[in-house]
């Protein structure tokens, strides 16, 4: 059995295929044009495939996620040009009359860093995925499934206490200023610095102000979902980025609640190579094949 | 069939018992003493009803509700003398051998909330309820069910984005200063203007300030769990304020995703008299008696 994997990002789409145990077997990546192209571009690499059985997407957004809307399946207010209200499931539907997993990007790579931990046999069920890149954004499991009555979390544009030496910066999301996009994305760097995150050495103070934004994220996560597991992805974390977040989110917590050693609590993903999404998606393609 | 309810509470203990209706057919109100005494008085109280299938308890906290610890039941580690470590699910059991849900005070009025919902033919399933009253804390409830996989949620506890006019105000947690509970708890107002919160008129700014973190709660937990509705109780909390609240929330969310009406959303309890947490009791009991 075959089971397809396409995690739609904002600059490239990854498409994969894999079997039953998640292994991927074939992988291909190109840049996001068109909604028509690119998704023509899906629909021919999967049917160089027999005896796929289902298809997991993982999407940039925002998208439409509720069931009873009738532009479930949808692409829908999305700043990038063209990509607005775009029918995404439709058109793929149309391709291959095969189940469809349909959810966000996050929640595709929460969902895989998800299933690899219980295949380690750590026995949880819930886990956040934070990516810390462009955007900001979270994916979340809880109870063993997606959170989101009303849609999917938005979590890169909560507020947090603003860093006594960072007072002055007005942040940069276009809706809000200084939410937690608005000051821990990547373009903050250029924003605070005139030079990018990968240019700037993390002794630099610009970090420790970062570190203390991302803790609080993890701070209000734990606090309102005490997940199990907060991963971070994106271009911004490493695992030296990391050292100093547990630094301050230990701070921050002051010993009020215990999450158990924070080098397995607050990490980095445990598929490497960005391939949280696309294990992700094979897991759920599973799932809603076997519905 | 009656079922029994316990609202413990670190000040009243509230026992009742209800029908399958989750119509209060008798409840009583004493003082919290010493856990010898308080729990004595609910095991009497409940001796009085033939017939009592089930008891469902919401209870002060911290409190271990991890099926798997050997401390299931217990209130744990809490500041109120006396009552650390205290076996209160066990001492309710060993007197009547029936089926017991033990949850927090603010999951048992979320579930009385949620459980309102869908009797009025809301199909909601998913809701928060906030109190803010001498402490700050929250309950939630995510498809249906709590979340809190490592323990309940501690969403008081959150940082946030402090107001220009209060950033002298160092906050009153013990443990983090100006956290949310150190910023909106009723006893904030004392510390900030010497004053009692009933005491002070809503044009007074202080209430504007307690506006913007309370709306700052409502923002983090709409981006974080997405829920369908926000309940707010507890002392600090009247409708005239929640406009203040709905005011600034809309001004913080600034369009970027739509949750419907605010007074719809953002609403006090639908369930009277503080009654939220008997009802949920009562549905909780029924369940555990069900299963
Ligand atoms: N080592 C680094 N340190 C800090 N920022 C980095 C680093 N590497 C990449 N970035 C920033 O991360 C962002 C890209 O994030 P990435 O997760 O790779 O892509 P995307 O979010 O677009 O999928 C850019 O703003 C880039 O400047
Ligand atoms: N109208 C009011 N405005 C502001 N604060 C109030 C008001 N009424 C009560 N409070 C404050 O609320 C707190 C009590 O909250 P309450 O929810 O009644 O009790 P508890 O949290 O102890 O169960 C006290 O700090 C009190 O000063
Ligand atoms: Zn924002
Ligand atoms: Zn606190």
């Amino acid at each position: 059995m075959l089971l397809g994997s396409i995690e739609a990002g904002g600059t490239k789409f990854v498409c994969a295929v894999g079997n039953e145990d998640y292994r991927t077997k074939d992988i291909v990546r190109f840049p996001t044009t068109t909604p028509e192209e690119t998704l023509t571009k899906c629909i021919d690499y999967f049917k160089k495939f027999d005896d796929l059985k289902a298809i997991g997407i993982s999407s940039f957004g925002p998208i439409e996620l509720r069931k009873n809307s009738p532009k479930y399946g949808f692409i829908t207010n999305t700043p990038k040009p063209g990509w607005s209200d775009v029918d995404f499931v439709g058109r793929i539907k149309k391709a291959f009359n095969i189940p469809i997993h349909w959810t966000t990007d996050v929640n595709g790579s929460a969902y895989g860093e998800y299933v690899i931990s219980t295949l380690f046999n750590e026995h949880i069920n819930s886990l956040v995925y934070y990516t810390i890149g462009t955007g900001v954004g979270a994916g979340a499991i809880v109870n063993g499934q997606f959170i989101g009555d009303l849609g999917h979390p938005e979590m890169g544009h909560v507020r947090v206490k603003r860093h006594p030496d960072d007072l002055d910066f007005p942040g940069i999301c276009p809706f809000h200023g200084d939410c937690l996009e608005g000051l821990v994305s990547g373009p903050t760097f250029e924003a605070r610095t005139g030079k990018k995150g990968q240019d700037i050495p993390l002794t630099d103070h610009v970090w420790d102000i970062m570190a203390y934004y991302v803790a609080q994220a993890a701070l209000q996560t734990t606090l309102t979902l005490r997940p199990a597991k907060i991963v971070f992805g994106g271009g911004v974390i490493s695992e030296e980025f990391l050292k100093k977040v547990r630094v301050q989110f230990k701070d921050l917590m002051n010993d009020y609640i215990d999450v158990g050693k924070l080098e397995d609590y607050l990490v980095m993903p445990a598929i490497k190579e960005n391939g949280s999404a696309t294990l992700g998606d094979f897991a759920l393609a599973l799932l809603e094949y076997r519905k």
